[in-house]
């Protein structure tokens, strides 16, 4: 050993989109063909979405760490999830291995994976490559557009409380509403109270083989999947 | 001739992303590559950045229509130009080709192209293909999270007054500001009354060549390009 140390390798962030694997970008793509190690959030049991995306370019002999949330977060914290995934993805980058990190949608964008990018921009070289967003996803397949001109657009967690709901609700020209879940009764309550159903839309796993969209008048299930998200447009679709 | 009508084609909107090349989206670039009739946004004159964007999958055969926005709207009507537009992709459309309208960013997010995509949708079929949007462009090469958990995001466009501007910056956990151009001396004074600077960064031609990123503390040019965004996050960036 000469005393000259390796240089470490660089956790990339890669957004591999909404669910439709042809979504992924030209870059993700490209650096996944070449990545040796990848990691990816999975549930405690089963199959991760992200990497079922990415799969087509996954090389076969890539390590992969699958980052499993547990479904209760009081048996086992999320934040020792975190610190556990950042502690084995940056032994891969003390030895100068690249590491890329997979992240649904876009990985700025209400992801989780943010708090393990933290974790390890803390010690070590870090890029994100950013991918195509649920909120655009959900614009496309209903063809109508999000925001034009100087239309206010608002991004509206579902589990905020109805007054902080409804104040933004009152105030913006669109809203996207996400993280609708359990949620959705309250929320079409709510979007009735302020005589804004006529131009709500509810989509569910956009650009997805399973997808639905409908009126959110028609959106009368008692829970919503993860992947749905409530558009509200006041000045509906006339946008010629 | 026995009377049978030719199916008609298929407007198809594809999202090129921020600027990087390599932020296309696979199904754009698939799409692209088939595509006989590519239509795309240009100043009134000089080169279109969405075509040179999507350049690598431009077949040397494609019949091109170039949108092109004259400086002035009043020496034109930006409504004529559209009509134009739209008339010229339907007499494509109508002989059953299919056109790939080229749009920067994402078509749906501000994106001026929905109103050709509005005139067509009234007679032909359309479809979008989404695309990396300016917004999660600016978060990744800021390498800090646009929101998270229940935060509310705000997308302000800045030609806004100052009074709906500030009432917006107030009430919302974190804020994209785009349309900066002139407004950016208004907007920085603006972000200074409400304390927010230090939590505020700008953030020029996100992806491309001439990229530019600090503070909005620095930004003390007098107007900002087109492309250009100040991000605000009131958490900062503290996201472990």
């Amino acid at each position: 050993m000469t005393g000259r140390m390796a240089e470490s390798g660089t956790a990339i962030g890669i957004g591999v989109g909404p669910g439709d694997p042809e979504l992924m970008t030209l870059k993700g793509a490209r650096i996944l063909s070449g990545a040796t190690v990848v990691a990816y959030p999975a549930p405690e049991h089963g199959d991760s979405l992200a990497r079922t995306i990415a799969a087509p370019h996954l090389r076969a002999d890539a390590t992969e760490i699958a980052i499993r949330m547990p479904l209760s977060g009081d048996r086992f914290p999320i934040g020792a999830v975190y610190n556990r995934a950042a502690l084995e993805i940056g032994a891969h980058l003390a030895r100068g291995e690249d590491v890329a990190v997979l992240c649904e949608g876009d990985p700025f964008f209400y992801g989780s994976f943010m708090y393990v990018f933290a974790r390890l921009a803390e010690r070590w070289p870090v890029q994100v490559v950013p991918g195509v967003s649920s909120l655009t996803a959900c614009a496309a397949v209903t063809g109508t557009a999000l925001a034009a001109l100087t239309d206010v657009l608002t991004v509206l967690p579902g589990p905020l409380p109805d007054y902080a709901l409804r104040a933004r609700l009152i105030e913006t020209d669109a809203a996207a509403i996400i993280k609708v879940g359990r949620h959705l009764p309250r929320l079409r309550a709510l979007l009735d109270e302020l005589g804004l159903t006529g131009q709500a839309r509810y989509v569910e796993r956009a650009t997805m083989d399973q997808q639905h969209i409908c009126p959110l008048a028609d959106a009368t299930n008692a829970a919503a999947p993860y992947f749905s998200m409530i558009l509200v447009h006041k000045r509906g679709t006339a946008w010629a």
